[in-house]
This record gives structure tokens, sequence and C-alpha cells, in this order.
């Protein structure tokens, strides 16, 4: 069964978190996830990852929630395990294989501050690094973990346009 | 010996780009960097990061360089090996165990735009993936390999607190 991953990014808010959020989405498209359902709001950014899948291929969904419970509620319902990405966690490197063992999994990443409901309502919470660091670089190592660092080398269909190699490869002496 | 790498961010704009680089900052400190030197100016970033490992442990220095060029001299000069990130590049999963036999590793992470000569000038270019991204993800990926995952699990020393677990650790069925 093909692996199915739907990122929530808990709690954005709209221009305060623009960036971060983009970057997010962007990962999220990028290493391998299926959609990114964004609780809260963020005009034109659909459209704008749209043109992204447009010219480099692949498909990804850009989806929004009212509210993350909801989101939880639905993706539950469909299969998904709930995994909260948070500093106050168990460590992944203990609880991945556990996890890549699940075909459906919806990953949480929030800001700062979370609301105690999300650690309860998570099946699992995962501390990427016992250290403060940035959702997106979470978001980061579990995919990269998830599907086995070979997202990195998928081809994405459709696409109008690859990277172009520059010429210096080697590392040299 | 013990490894030494050094972050490198290029073309830094201070307000534009503060977000993206304090995350560039913690995940440079919490997956396993020595130092971050940023290209531009941030006023109050030292003492912010600084701030961050009096509570959370360890040891991390933050650096400004007026010009990328003369950080890559000096880091070369001291026998750093210089690795630019970039969707222009050699795939990571091939070259990746060629970098890791080397100590000291200076990782150069740009923005949008990079100018030719951080290609040039770098030893070599590699690809974290073939998709537009994050450097935060490029960065992440990055450590994350070069450490073996290890970083994770590192102790930072003379930490005042620490991340405490949720009860919630299973993921059940």
């Amino acid at each position: 069964m093909e692996k199915e991953v739907v990122v929530l990014r808990y709690g954005h808010r709209y221009v305060r978190d623009s960036r971060v959020t983009t970057h997010c989405c962007l990962v999220a498209r990028a290493l391998g996830a299926k959609e990114i359902i964004i609780e809260g709001s963020f005009p034109g950014l659909e459209d704008r990852i749209e043109k992204i899948s447009e010219k480099w291929g692949g498909r990804f969904k850009v989806g929004f929630a009212e509210s993350w419970k909801d989101a939880v509620k639905k993706l539950r319902g469909k299969g998904f395990k709930i995994v909260h990405l948070t500093m106050y966690g168990e460590p992944l490197n203990r609880f991945m294989e556990e996890i890549k063992a699940r075909d459906k999994v919806c990953v949480i990443i929030g800001s700062q501050k979370v609301e105690p409901d999300v650690y309860l309502e998570s099946d699992i919470n995962i501390s990427v690094g016992r250290q403060p660091h940035s959702e997106i670089a979470a978001l980061t190592v579990f995919l990269d973990r998830y599907f086995g660092g070979k997202e990195l080398e998928r081809i994405f269909p459709n696409a109008k346009i690859n990277a172009e190699k520059m010429k210096k490869g080697k590392i040299g002496n």
C-alpha cells in the first residue's frame, strides 16, 4: 500500500506566520506528503502552491480547517494515525520504526504555544530532539525518516522544468 | 577527531529574513553545528541565541560576516570543506558518505537568488532533493545525515531546564 502523509499545521496566524507556513507547505510537498491542512486562513496560498506544482510536477493539495480538532476527527475516521511533533514527546529514534509501519499518517506541526488537547488527541507525541528549534525542521526530519530518504530522489510527474545541475560536482582534495 | 560544522547563512536581509534566519540558527544549534555565520546584520540575534544556550545548555556561536567570500576564505584556511546546499547540485544521497569523511565542514545556505560565485567557490554543490523547498529543511536533512541521526539524542551540558515528556507515548492500535 502506498504511504499517505497529511500534514496539519496547527494555529497558523495569517501574516505573522505566513513565511514559515509557506516553507512548511513546500517542505511537505517536496518531501513526500500528499496534502497540507492549515488551521486558519492564508489567502492566495493554494494558488501559489498550485503554480509550483504545475511548474515542478506532481500533485499536492492545500486545504484549510477552521479547527484542528475537526481535521483530526475526519482523518482518524479515514484510518490515519495522528502523530504530533513536539519538543515534549517520545524520542523519534525510538518510535520511528513503529510509525513507519503505518501507511496513513497525519503529522501535526504547531507554533510555539500548543494547547494541551493537541497532546491528548494525538496518538503519539514525538520529539525531534529535545532542544528548541523549528517546526519546519521537525517536519523535515520526520518525512525524511518516514520515507527512508528515498523521497529526495522521487520523480515528480508532469514537470515543465527540472533543476539542472551546476558543473562543479566533486568535493576534491 | 570531533566533527565541526559551521553554517554560513548567505545574503540575510534584516527584517525580511529574520524569522527564517532565526530558525536556521536554532536548527544549526539543535542539530549539532558549532557556529553560524550570518552575512549581513541582525541586531539582537546573538543575545537571543545566547539566552537559549544558557537555558538549554551547550555552546553555540553566532557570528557575522560582511561578505560570504571572506568567511569562506577564512574557513578554508582552517581546513574546512565548503558545501553549498542548493537545488542545482549533486544528489545528497550520492555524496553524503564522501562528505561525512570530512571532519570540518562549512555548509552554505542561501536565499532564493544566489550569485554564481557561490557555486564556483564551493568545494561541492549539493542538492537536497530536486524540488523547491526551504533552506531550513535543506540544512536539517544535511545535519541529520551528517551526524547519522545521533545529534537528536545529544545531551547539551549545563542546561538549566530539560524538556519533560508528556505522558502519552504509545501509538496504540
